[in-house]
């Protein structure tokens, strides 16, 4: 079977973070403007946004962390965290929005840099399903809030 | 204040979506193996994958459209929804790991096509917060499973 691998994909920043003395805030781009449309009506999103300060060829090839930078974690593959370091450096993150106006979006928080690109926004559904069926290591349940791996 | 807009992003496929006739999978491109250690310890990952089939410039630049495919659901920002039409072509859905083999992840299921690109997975951690706080339109609340936007 063919296992030939496709070629890269593009993806164009639609706005960035922008984390200012009166709060933390994503500015979408203009041309984007009229993609917001009806995201009042939810109250949390799923933003999507680049880890910047990572894109390099080094960084991208690292496949394996410690989670939570902490070295008494095992050696754990990137795909299995929410590591910084990983080939294609998208994070996700779910916010609450606290307003809307024009091109700016204000949220309760993030875990990104002043300027950030944001690839993209998600409105967030809550999953149907128990959330006491899901199952996480030990390194998961033990860690608190990081900004680690 | 400058707004340019940053430079185009570059990403990868890791993998590929498998739909076959004993079951849904994810076929991890074996330089990037090492990345799925400790997936096991997991019940749920987020799948981010590509829109493939919707990447030309004209779906790119749709900004709105009317959520689930259905006409007298309001016209939406993208950004509102998680249609399949939006600028970056990012899909992500929350999938139950059934097995691990190797390079092949088995799941319950996935709203993608078989072959679509594979762009990241990362473990899923419950949200903390209360589900019950989350606010979203009627249209949202009124959907069954759909397939569309």
């Amino acid at each position: 079977m063919s296992r030939a691998m496709a070629a890269e994909l593009k993806i164009f920043p639609v706005g960035k973070i922008q984390k200012k003395s009166d709060g933390v805030f994503i500015y979408i781009y203009r041309k984007y403007q009229k993609a917001l449309a009806g995201l009042e009506q939810f109250s949390h999103i799923h933003v999507l946004y680049w880890f910047d300060r990572n894109d390099t060829k080094k960084i991208r090839s690292i496949l394996q962390v410690h989670p939570c930078n902490n070295k008494s974690n095992p050696l754990t593959g990137v795909f299995a965290t929410h590591s910084p370091k990983r080939p294609n450096l998208i994070a996700l993150s779910r916010c609450r929005i606290l307003s809307i106006s024009g091109t700016l979006i204000r949220i309760d928080d993030i875990d990104a840099f002043h300027g950030s690109p944001v690839i993209d926004i998600k409105s967030y559904f809550p999953y149907s399903e128990a959330e006491s069926h899901v199952c996480t290591p030990k390194w998961e349940r033990k860690k608190k809030e990081s900004n680690g791996d």
